[in-house]
């Protein structure tokens, strides 16, 4: 990639571009392509071998993997037990909490059944029907991402999902870290294995003696899983969305307060060195401030390195007017954005591809990421230009319903007739001419 | 594929099972499969070269595969005007209320924006914002699908996409069917392109120097379209849902019509050779007089020798009694489910693994696929366990937004603080600390 038309400032740990033209955005807003398809071949052999050995392949990649022999995949209720009490007052109480909000946020989201008569005598509904079996997958790692539970556990609950199956790696000793057990017990998720990687979402997909099979998967991976859920999406297994590294755009004029602008873009780099992290402004000035609290607060953070290397990959770019920034960050479409822009109602109102906004000074995307009550699995890489977040919707379907009337069928029945006739389905228009044309 | 533990009678066209046992079931509902993989070689071949030459390879390929060299590939205006004079004025009045009850259905599936005050000083709310590029695929052949038009275009037009491009193949003379074009421009659709196959849905994933990009692709096809909308799935475009031949299911006691139930398997069965028609009875008097219906009502179809082979792959089965029919046909998930049973409200109350309900007997399939206001792209293949059918949701993403106030985010921060340490994520601490322990 040529950068040309702007200029990069080297003491700026992002890079800067002032005033591009319209015909360089596509360019600039580029995400590094990110393709799991090489490791389809490999990958593909994990979801063979689950298929096919079940448990005992589920065994195999754990030892291999995961560097530890697992006999019973399921958490005992004893390790539940035990985890409970290794978790702090203040931890749970925080996780109470948050757990409301998620929850008041997503039964708000409950659909009541309205019938719509369409045409006289004729009824049509939709109903919202639990998807019954679903597969919650939580990453392994440093840190335990429990938050991850509650974003995915509340609404497969309110939805009324009959099996809610949860699979997470253990650790080298065999362990879950207990917070994760915390939360999950929390939701009264019974059914938690020890399984990570693209192994556990085989299970999930195809069943194992101890997983049980599920009808879609949910969650966050590194680029296995990715690749896993892309392959068992082949087959059939609906799958929450693709996957891509975490955003975040800022949006600032001179309104804002250059410190916390600084502290999301780096909440946000601090994710991993290939977090995406973009600042839009308005204003030159922010952009020198915001630089020198990003200096300032990123040597206090013990993810340093990670947040430095993203900030490196990162980008600031300084639009002509309020507009032009709307513009552009549709063009981007970024899973995060946070308006610390004075007329931030005004601009959210332009908003139409991002997947979660945050508006004004005081309302940072940490709070969305745990407490709020929005989701935080949000379509990444663009796809908010298509896709939606996570939501009741996610565990549920949407039946149609109709109930047609002798007399309903007699005056609808002519249209459909001639419809069918003109696609030349002939046995469709029996269907109906039978059911009204009867003696 | 062994059949043992049931009874096929010679002379019946669908294979009978009678009161298999459950665990026969799987074996019984298990659908052929699929698989458009083996494809997936020779569709990438297309896909790259429509990504690298554009319209010259949409040009090469639709004189290679549809036998006609195509100069322009936007349909004109001119060419429709003439379309609109060759449509016979009783089809234009049918396609004119099926398209008013389609509406109908689909605008009360409209969402209101609800702000959640989910804890103090934090508001929480929802927007549905459409889609704001779709790509509509309506596939050739000798019968013209308008239908499927009114059925995307509709709630397309209703969600407010921006831009709707529709692609459709040319015949040999390089037309497009009549009936065809009315519908589109009936729903205002300007954008319709002369191009079918693997071809169209790649022109309009990667976009060329005729057929604009989309973000989103709707539409039945033949298995190349089929393995090419997987494709560029992977590459993150979104598509309607996984596709599959088409499937019915009617569930029929002694208060059935039997001449109803065999005009509606056939008129699924006459879709092609591979429609799935399944008849599930717990009367076994219903069997043997829909059988007698059934020989009769073919004879005298066009279509006889489709519906004749789709049959011989069909099944009937014989359940104990309604209890039984009802886990049945949760366990296939149908997508088009007919209740000929005299107690088909409560049936329906249990169904939940199903595309499309149809209720009573004087509400036959066809009803839905043409003109009673629910929409007919509908999960088949098992995958209404996961999926819904198309609906206004297709065409919009649900964006959420968030406002905290100063005393919100002092309230809510400790928890958050707790959270993101428990996390190890300090730098999502930061942002919110920052915010509320300001001097």
């Amino acid at each position: 990639m040529s950068y040309y038309g702007f200029v990069v400032i080297k003491d700026f740990s992002m890079k800067l571009f002032e005033y591009p033209d319209k015909s360089e955005w596509k360019e600039i807003l580029q995400r590094p392509v990110l393709d799991s398809r090489s490791l389809d071949e490999k990958v593909s052999l994990v979801l063979k071998e689950v298929k096919m050995k079940r448990d005992e392949a589920l065994r195999e990649f754990t030892s291999r993997f995961d560097g530890i022999t697992i006999h019973d995949f399921l958490v005992s209720e004893n390790e539940i037990l035990q985890a409970k009490q290794k978790v702090s007052k203040e931890l749970k109480k925080a996780i109470q909490i948050a757990a409301n909000n998620i929850e008041k946020f997503h039964i708000a989201q409950k659909e009541k059944s309205k019938v719509i008569t369409t045409f006289s005598g004729i009824k049509c509904w939709r109903k919202s029907v639990a998807i019954s079996k679903v597969g919650l997958y939580i990453p392994g790692g440093t840190a335990p991402l429990f938050s991850t539970i509650l974003m995915l556990g509340i609404p497969a609950r309110i939805a009324g999902c009959e099996e809610i199956v949860l699979c997470t790696p253990p650790d080298k000793s065999g362990n879950i870290h207990p917070a994760i057990l915390f939360a999950a017990d929390f939701l009264k998720i019974k059914k938690i294995y020890k399984v990570g990687g693209a192994q556990a979402i085989a299970a999930m997909a195809y069943g194992t003696e101890s997983v049980p099979q599920v009808y879609k998967i949910f969650g966050p991976g590194n680029q296995y899983v990715t690749a896993a859920k892309q392959l068992v999406a082949r087959d059939g297994v609906a799958i929450d969305m693709p996957a891509g590294p975490s955003e975040v755009a800022v949006f600032a004029d001179k309104s804002c307060v250059p410190s916390f602008v600084a502290a999301d873009l780096l909440s946000q780099a601090e994710h991993g060195n290939d977090s995406q992290v973009l600042l839009v402004t308005n204003d030159k000035k922010v952009l020198e401030k915001a630089k020198l609290e990003l200096d300032l607060q990123l040597e206090q953070l013990p993810r340093k390195v990670f947040a430095a290397n993203s900030l490196a990959n990162s980008k600031a770019i300084l639009v002509k007017n309020i507009e032009e920034g709307i513009e552009l960050i549709n063009e981007y479409a970024p899973e995060h954005l946070i308006l610390q822009v004075k007329n931030y109602k005004r601009v959210a109102d332009k908003i139409i591809n991002a997947g979660s906004v945050f508006l004004g000074n005081y309302t940072p995307e940490a709070a969305g990421d745990y407490a709020s009550g929005t989701n935080h699995t949000l379509p990444t890489n663009g796809y908010a230009k298509a896709f939606s977040g996570v939501s009741l919707d996610s565990f549920v379907k949407k039946i149609t319903f109709q109930e047609i009337s002798k007399g309903g069928i007699k005056k609808l029945g002519p249209v459909i007739e001639t419809m069918a006739e003109a696609e030349e389905l002939i046995a469709h228009k029996n269907a109906v001419s039978l059911r009204f044309r009867k003696k």
